[in-house]
């Protein structure tokens, strides 16, 4: 039975507000997604919040969500649209919000023979970008994100939000560079970048499964020595006069070029 | 030889801020763009602000934009970081600011002649992918964007620092769909449409030029009726379990491919 919370200054949903800051979310292991696409997608993925923030109880989906998160032992909050809109912060209040476990990120648990194609982003400082890349890693069935220095948390809700739920359904992980090299030369692997140094033509090369995209900071790009690490360095053509992809953008066509390639065989 | 303004009072630095609203760029005809690599950008296309907002003259690419706006007729005004940062609102501050004229966006301004491929957005609502679109547009050697009902303002803040300075060479244009229905049946052209429910791989349909590009509302996809209208509608692999792409990501990854056709021939 859930219980209600009408008032802003109860206590848990302090505690989910303060989720939208990093700092909160590193501390509790916890993080929010919005919206009832999104905690759909990610109940359909079998991940479920531990605190379910809702206002609407007659939609069939929100009942759905609200009778898995009791069946599976977490707290289901009935309350107001105001609460949910003071929570998100969003302008447009959701009618669900949950409050999620973090993942595990370390880098062990990838298991790179579960998927063909992987994606790893350096240093991505973007939010959006980096939920956008796990949107578009969903959609050519990548097994995940690898995520290499310093890049933005993903598990902002402006990165949640973006991801569209693909944060539920793809592995993430952290790692710096020298472990992820490590990693990645311990079995088969082909690590892939685009450069606009480079001399092949996207479509030239040949990509073979586990394939891993790397993509670079959105202002630098690729350092020099982690181009050189990669196996294929390969360049999309450039019409305009600003040589330069968006970063999500980017990873999309090269992964797309990748699975067309395999779909040909 | 520029005058300085170090005083946040100053009419000028309030008419400048008051750009990052609408109601004001609309009023005026004019918007914002920052930083020295879109102005540049800007610059090079043969676009200068009339009025200039700049801390650092001793940059060459900084000098170079104070030398070619007055050489104009316009007016390069040195200020503080402190007052950059209050026109721009951004946490960086960018050392140029500048204030430009708002392009003409009607529709019979587009040459479709002038490039095979251009891109039409129909209900746009994310500054953000608005931006992106148009920079992609760049990449792909696309004439420009073309604005079907009510999307996000092209000259905010957002969408000019995501097109990364692509505002400055793509055409834009605005329109009513019956309004560009008719202007696009006036002379030959394919419009291509992605759907969900089209059954023709987006790699098996043939493109021809000029080559437009549909893409719909974030949330809502591309209206029935729309689509019917579409010459050629495609779907691209979906491999996840979400369905979907980010709108300015399902762009690029189509518009790569009617180009790479392009090229194979």
């Amino acid at each position: 039975m859930p219980r209600q919370v009408t008032a802003f200054s109860n206590p848990l949903v302090k505690q989910a507000r303060a989720l939208r800051e990093k700092k909160h979310r590193r501390a509790e292991g916890l993080f929010l997604a919005e919206g009832l696409r999104i905690l759909t997608e990610a109940r359909e993925a079998g991940v479920l919040p531990v605190i379910l923030f809702f206002s609407d109880a007659t939609h069939a989906l929100v009942a759905a969500l609200v009778e898995a998160v009791e069946a599976a032992g977490g707290e289901a909050i009935e309350t107001t649209p105001d609460i949910l809109h003071k929570i998100s912060g969003k302008e447009n209040p959701q009618t669900v919000i949950g409050v999620y476990r973090q993942l595990d990120t370390s880098l062990d648990r990838i298991d790179r023979a579960a998927a063909p194609l992987w994606i790893v982003a350096q240093a991505l400082r973007d939010p959006g970008n980096l939920g956008t890349i796990l949107r578009t890693g969903d959609a050519v069935g990548a097994g995940g994100l690898i995520l290499i220095d310093d890049c933005v948390d993903p598990f902002s809700v402006e990165s949640v939000r973006a991801s569209m739920g693909a944060l539920f359904t793809q592995s993430i992980a952290t790692a710096r560079w020298p472990d992820f090299v490590t990693w990645l030369r311990s079995a088969p692997a082909q690590l892939i970048g685009t450069s606009l140094r480079a001399s092949v033509d996207y479509q030239e090369a040949c990509y073979t499964a586990p394939a891993f995209i790397l993509v670079g900071n959105e202002q630098a790009g690729l350092p020099a020595a982690y181009e050189e690490e990669c196996d294929v360095l390969v360049k999309m053509p450039m019409h305009g006069k600003a040589d330069s992809l968006n970063a999500a953008v980017a990873t999309a066509v090269m992964a797309y070029e990748v699975i067309n390639q395999w779909r040909a065989t």
